[in-house]
């Protein structure tokens, strides 16, 4: 049976006109380009797009500066779905840490630097961009010094913690002649994309309001959580922390800036997590167009991550809004709920390579230092609104 | 302000305190280490186990054989998450197409080989694993020859078109002394291990029935469907392709081997895609604690991949049950659907290396070739109900 | 204030100019006329159609016999929501408990019967329509006194034990020129008719395949249990309660009668509710379009009661599919779930309210007694496939 | 076959210990109490609670002001499910349309009321109650004249237009010993009484947020929603319309009274709609346990009711919450989304029930008229610091 089969493959002309009569072909060597053998049975999964990738020697060499949880469990393993973006050095201040890491992930032990030799880095070629991962009160100072090394700046959002230090980044980045990129990685997620795209379509009608909702459940026992509640090190409490996607989808579904904001906050009292930055805070923006949203940040509840926008046609619900993976989409209307289903892609992977192809183009990514300033100028306001229980023009 | 912060940051000491009183750090150097930067807010995606990944001299050398869309789109570029198995080699007839995927992946030159000098491959240390994607037909002769020059082997599924193919198969990876893994990447897939857990735990009660669904339309315009429609390089039709799921899930689920076997099968007359594969098949399936299982497959209905497993005490319904990622799992009781969220996985690099560590361990692999044949056996059996109309005692 | 308001709504023609301009009204006395006071907010629930509801002294009068949960939870409350149907006699062994509800619903009590003077019942011109809602071995024999009686029939399924005893009762009915109804729930709920609307609209694409699923756990310790596993009086088991759900849906979504059967049982060895009646039933049906049909029923596993319709463009789901209130359907595509709202209506009137009508209109009801003899004819070849394990042609 | 069933009948003793051996019984005539024959399938839908109806004698009698959409499609329909409560006369200023439905619900000719004899209701001894379902702004006058007919009053919500109305109703009420409630369904109905009990029992953790959405498209071609454009009628916008039931989740869920208000509002410029009453509300409320509530109130955003409950351990879903029928309660934890299926029933039964046990019993019903005046009070400052754009202290 097997030999016969064989044989029969090597008149494989006669077994595809039997199949569909629609090829001919004559030599066993190509058959891997013939037959594509593959499973076409799912189509969900962070499936390349058609544009392949650039080979090693093309792609930009990035380092990472801050080896936590984020850095070693997300961005780290995201390098392997780029395909412009290499990651070529760590910065640490824990070398044993660093040199098991560039073991695994193939970064010369020579690529490792800790942050009193950071500024070295100007003297590595391999090195074309720093993405700061780092405390927010940090990012500043690290971004600075990277721009002033002559690298572009990958930085973590929040921005900075003031307006002030944002706008030092930005006139860095500028002086240096780099690229200054925030990292908000809801804009390059694909059903944060659709969400936009729905909303400012029309297909929803007319938007009328937007409702958001990011929190969770402080952690005192994670050290990844500890730093957070250190006014100095956060810059703030939730709002800075993951309040800020409810404010960034707001102004990325709307297209617009709000001109107006209220807002309320709550820390419960005596809660040790709570001494220097805010529990909760709800805040509702207007925008120009009359929109009005609704949005909620909180280190008090139950993990959430949701957007709704409500059109005079549908509503758009997206929960988890803002998770890695795992996203969905509703569109309700007065008689379905339709749930697309969107492939998933590494958010991650999107966002480098974004930064990347901004660079050798030579074009201002979509999220730069502007983006991230503005954000950190709303927030403060928000602060203010709360505080003086007075409605704010922006 | 930045300068205060960055004098606040050598007395970081006292930030701490503030914060939750539970750090004292003296020096700047371990900044990295102490302050684990990181974002904490989503527990969904991909993230890496515990365990840390092998630098990649320890991992072993897998060759691809087959250059489709399944191993381009969803298995080369699954290497990046795998921590124990590296691509090192490519067989294919399209010479042009290696050579890109080779400079893409950084695959060494030397090591793209063709269908005529596959046999060589023997000769090249850095393999040291063989990956079958190729037609069904194929199987045999293309595994039967990598065990012969030396690798271990991993097998898509169905192992082959025949008992006797998956016999020789067998025996010569044994004859060679080296492992034959079949690919069944449910096998290794989070949702599908927790429903597996779930069934044989008890927390569903006593089971009773199992209803699984896979189908799809087979497309003559996809060329990577057109060698499906051919029985020699297919062996068979939905069944062989998908069905051989509901089969999997069965099996897997119950932990038993079917007892008796009862079918009917169905090909639209006239349609030029069932010439010589069939479109549907139901089938059910009698287990030995009594479950008796109803499966569908078909290559004629919309996307569905599904399993449902019904307890004395609940329901679990798993849909989609076998894609590449975005399951869903509900568990369905008298006043409540509770849907679990599992972290999703890369279930390709999980098997992968699976196969690599069974080498590395000396263990035979979860899905050895008899695993493989037992599947075929059991659709031999299923076509032979079909088409005697009697229930068939395995 | 309020006075103002009073003195400004004598003048109301003003005040909807101010509105919209469009209503110009001039007398107090129209006011609920004009003004239409209501919410509109909510578009579910059991709304009455349009048609408005007959006066009680035209709608036809119905006798139920016996009172058991079905007939006094679910029945006797719904003839509120009927417009055709009205409650004026109760059959009972039970003299007290029938007194009690008929106080209870406006029945007069001279309307009570019991079982030794049923037949009476056709001196009382009150009665028009007769629904026997007693166990299965019962149907026929009181069916047919009520034939004889000279009243309409609504029989509740299985219609009853046997053919032949289908046949007797479909006789008598021609006999006394009467009407003769089965209650199949599910043709009358607006979900199924939906269902069955898609799916025959080719909104679905060609249809390939049914799967039905009906089960729940037999409670030995609910008396209203406990005559189902005695095989005299419910003529068989899990099929003949609830399979029978899973046979009709697959017979009116096709539209078509079946042309092959196969089958497989299994009931718990040891387990005393499964000493007469069986426990598990799968089985497959042929339909001449090509259409196979996976069914399950079940007195062991889960409330389940489920139905899926595989076309070769969408899978519809409806789960529940045969249930009281709250069914969902959705429909699956390629890339999207679309679940559909539809109203939910009482479907217990609407069901007796189409014999009443179709006794107005001297039209054969859309489940006659032929309908409910197709089932237990079809259910007794079930049994016979299971037992001989051949496939039976109908 | 039938003769043989028949004679074993009369055995059924010996039936029955076949079956389960429980039952002894040794009379023909007791077959309807000892069989039950009844299907236990399905759970869901609305059986009647376990307390029996009370004889039509015993039941107070209603009266209905107003006959529109809401009255004759929601609550007339009801009286069917009521237990305490039935309908007895109708106020309408359409003599036709009040003849037809009097024939249709058996309403007596002679207790047909229109708006000038509405006060005559006073000698008619068969009216208990006075259902108020009449525009906004004439709720306080038909409620005060009901009250000084000596009769019991249910008045629809929003109570009144303005603070003052509402407290001369409840003086009206009290100075007649009447009860006065108003028709806030949602507090009697199974979601969200779920929902609170949920809340309050600490099984969400502790309560942090809560949103709520209500809104829909004001509809100028439908007769019933043009007097809500109307100031005088409607009282006020969207917020005094459906907005309020966001205004009342919000209180039910805490338990609690708001002690800050903040708000935003909108109406789309030129929108004839919107020329007297508002579009859109946005409005924040702070409780004493430090909860914030996140409310949306719209006439320009598609059909929306819905409520999120944000506690430290999980996060509750009603959505829809506030509708009549097919609500959806899920509970989200970090690792699953449970759903509750809970036994829909019929609120408006219910909630007349509720107010006709209140008067049996002499107990002040729990929505009585100082929960409508509160939420008009609220309203009214929402309005406030929407005009201000300050937080106002309640």
């Amino acid at each position: 049976m097997f030999d016969s089969l064989k044989s029969e493959l090597t008149r494989r002309t006669l077994l595809y006109k039997a199949g569909f009569g629609l090829i001919t072909v004559s030599t066993f060597g190509t058959i891997g380009t013939i037959l594509k053998p593959t499973r076409t049975l799912a189509q969900a999964g962070p499936a390349p797009t058609k544009e392949p990738s650039l080979p090693p020697e093309k792609k930009l060499g990035w380092a990472v500066v801050g080896l936590g949880k984020f850095a070693t469990e997300q961005i780290m393993p995201s390098f392997g779905e780029c395909k412009r973006s290499k990651l070529v050095a760590l910065v640490s201040g824990d070398r044993t840490k660093a040199e098991r890491l560039a073991q695994q992930y193939g970064v010369n032990q020579k690529n490792i630097y800790n942050y009193q030799n950071y500024d070295t880095i100007r003297d590595n070629p391999e090195v074309d961009v720093i993405y700061i991962i780092l405390p927010n009160g940090l990012h500043a100072e690290y971004s600075i010094r990277g721009a002033q090394a002559g690298k572009h700046i990958m930085c973590e959002k929040p921005m900075a913690n003031t307006v002030e230090e944002c706008q030092a980044m930005i006139a860095a980045a500028k002086k240096s002649d780099r690229k200054l990129m925030i990292a908000y990685r809801a804009q390059y997620e694909p059903y944060n994309l659709a969400a936009i795209e729905l909303a400012q379509s029309g297909k929803l009608g007319k938007l009328k309001a937007i409702t958001s909702d990011h929190g969770r459940n402080l952690d005192p026992k994670d050290p990844a959580d500890r730093w957070r509640a250190n006014k100095k090190l956060a810059g703030g409490g939730s709002l800075y922390d993951i309040g800020i996607y409810s404010l960034q989808a707001a102004r990325y579904i709307t297209g617009e800036e709000p001109q107006e904001i209220s807002a309320m906050s709550y820390s419960t009292p005596g809660d040790p997590r709570f001494r220097e930055v805010e529990e909760n805070v709800n805040f509702v923006l207007r925008f120009p167009s009359g929109v009005l949203a609704n949005c909620t940040s909180s280190y008090g509840y139950s993990d959430t991550k949701r957007l709704q926008v409500f059109g005079s046609d549908a509503v758009l619900e997206l929960d988890p809004a803002t998770d890695y993976y795992q996203h969905r989409l509703i569109i309700k209307r007065k008689n379905s709920n339709e749930e697309q289903n969107i492939q998933e892609k590494n958010q991650f992977a999107l966002e480098m390579d974004h930064l990347s192809e901004s660079i050798m183009a030579n074009k201002q990514p979509k999220t730069p230092g502007e983006e991230g300033l503005q954000d950190v100028r709303l927030m403060q306001l928000i602060y203010e609104a709360a505080r003086t229980g007075k409605t704010i023009k922006v």
